[in-house]
């Protein structure tokens, strides 16, 4: 009995929270944090200040977060992981830079977006000198095939992007399209990064494997969670402007299951398809009453759970006890809402 | 005496013409046609149709014809260098799509623009697919020095395009600003085209560096001509709006030269500054009298002199000729206007 009771406090004990994941790799994060800022230098001079606007103005750096905990879970985090997780971030930031166009977003984390500082036209052709310029640098890996892995990933996350914008405002959306969606546009660079992680270090097939399904499940869950945020959340305690998507006519989770429900959904597609922003707080309190919101945070815990599953095989180190303190801090959010 | 005659017919008959030459490589080029059109495939279901009707377009193919020409003037044209083609034509696609998002542009060889079809969010999106996707295919070259090759060229134009944007309705743009705005935007693919089809091929560094300079300087040529064009062609016989540049604040050479040319440019100014589009003719006009369109003709007439020496070290067969043949053509061009 004693025993059990050690056992259990020795396994308490192995428990790291998601701001000492951060701590454990901040060296590298920082070290990625200086690189992505001295990227603006490779560009021509008429050019650097664009790229050090956008490269400069910080974030999560999610991505990196992920690629370096699969680095240190599967062994050392090297130089080649330090790539990665710039090559990465680079990416996301190209996408982001094109997202702020195509929702004419004025703000980006703080800051004027690059569309609101300098127009569409600049703004288009800096996104593409980012996305050039990190699948340039992804072609310093002496493996071609890690190269052609960020360049896929890069693609499939644009093709998610376009499937979601050619579907907004489509009440024949499913939930299995909505899925597949953020799995593209999401979950692709969060698998990535945890593959590709674990890929460098030279982990088994196996290990390979579960991190990349790690990320999966774990974009996909992070996802779900920032769409139901974004209906039900709170704008102080998130710092983020809530009930865009209604806005955009982007359909997410808890309104793709009442829509399936089968239930009387006149007054539900009334809302959607007026995008009456007006009447955000009537389509949440709709969707509480219906139970979705519930529903779509069930979904998205069990993807946690699955997500944590993953890492069963994986060694025990603090690194994978890093990995598993995302999801599990996303659980935490979750729970909040 | 006779002799001499003789030699003389050989060398005229070693001449190709610029018609020729496609016809030379018909085969490669109805390769990389079906293979350009076949791309679509790789793409999602949901992404294919937007991928297939810009890829389908058509267009004069003039980067793949320079990449396979090189390709036979410096050996035998392999499958390495019909992916090549593909490629580069993929990422001039791409940011041809781009480019008619920024200028608002309807019509694309005489179909409707994808920004016109879809509009401009769907259009951003296509674009970054293209180009992930191109460079996702370079990545199959077993050399990576190739793949970052494309990638920088890529990254080039970009910046370029991103400088030409930057300096619209700037009257201080110099000369030298303007060439290497067109050497990146323009040349930088003609350039890849070049030397990595001879690269491929592996010929000698110094016949790659020929064609290399070959490349840049008709690229740049070439650019030059179709800002020419622009002020002083003719739309039934071009068969493209013109007039376009100064409606864009796009300054091109005879513009330049006039303004620093000293004289009184007052009403030049003004013009420029208005984006007066109904005194295009009144602004040809005054170009002409300054002499400075001719003066930008007698440079592009230079720089065709120069592309031709480089070809004076390459060894003579069908394609050399017909690399020959393209400078040549745009020398005529140029003499009509």
């Amino acid at each position: 009995m004693t025993n059990h009771i050690q056992n259990a406090n020795e396994t308490e004990s192995q428990v790291i929270s998601f701001a000492e994941a951060f701590e454990l790799i901040n060296p590298h994060l920082y070290t990625v944090e200086e690189r992505i800022r001295a990227q603006a230098k490779s560009f021509d001079p008429a050019v650097e200040g664009y790229v050090s606007y956008v490269c400069g103005a910080g974030g999560k750096r999610l991505r990196p977060a992920l690629a370096l905990l699969s680095a240190g879970a599967t062994g050392k985090i090297t130089a080649s992981h330090v790539d990665l997780a710039v090559i990465l971030e680079l990416i996301h930031i190209a996408t982001l830079v094109h997202d702020d166009i195509m929702d004419g977003a004025e703000l980006r984390r703080d800051q004027a977006s690059a569309n609101a500082k300098w127009g569409n036209a600049i703004t288009v052709l800096l996104g593409d000198c980012l996305f050039a310029h990190a699948l340039r640098l992804s072609t310093n890996f002496s493996n071609s095939d890690i190269c052609r892995r960020i360049a896929d990933a890069a693609s499939e996350v644009c093709s998610g992007e376009i499937i979601q914008t050619q579907r907004r405002h489509d009440l024949k959306l499913s939930t299995a399209d909505y899925y597949r969606i953020i799995e593209m546009k999401t979950a692709a660079l969060f698998t990535a990064a945890c593959e590709l992680g674990a890929f460098i270090s030279e982990a088994s097939p196996t290990v390979i494997g579960s991190l990349k399904t790690y990320g999966t499940k774990l974009g996909v869950a992070y996802q779900i969670y920032d769409d139901i945020l974004d209906l039900a959340g709170n704008e102080d305690e998130s710092g983020k402007t809530l009930g865009t998507d209604l806005q955009k006519g982007k359909f997410t989770l808890p309104v793709l299951l009442m829509l399936q429900s089968g239930k009387d959904v006149g007054e539900l597609r009334e809302i959607l398809l007026n995008e009456d922003s007006e009447r955000a707080e009537a389509l949440t309190q709709m969707l509480r009453e219906a139970g979705t919101i519930d529903a779509a945070k069930k979904i998205a815990e069990r993807l946690i759970g699955e997500c944590l599953e993953q890492l069963n095989g994986i060694q025990d180190n603090r690194y994978a006890r890093g990995l598993r303190s995302i999801p599990e801090h996303l659980r935490h959010l979750l729970s909040k809402l």
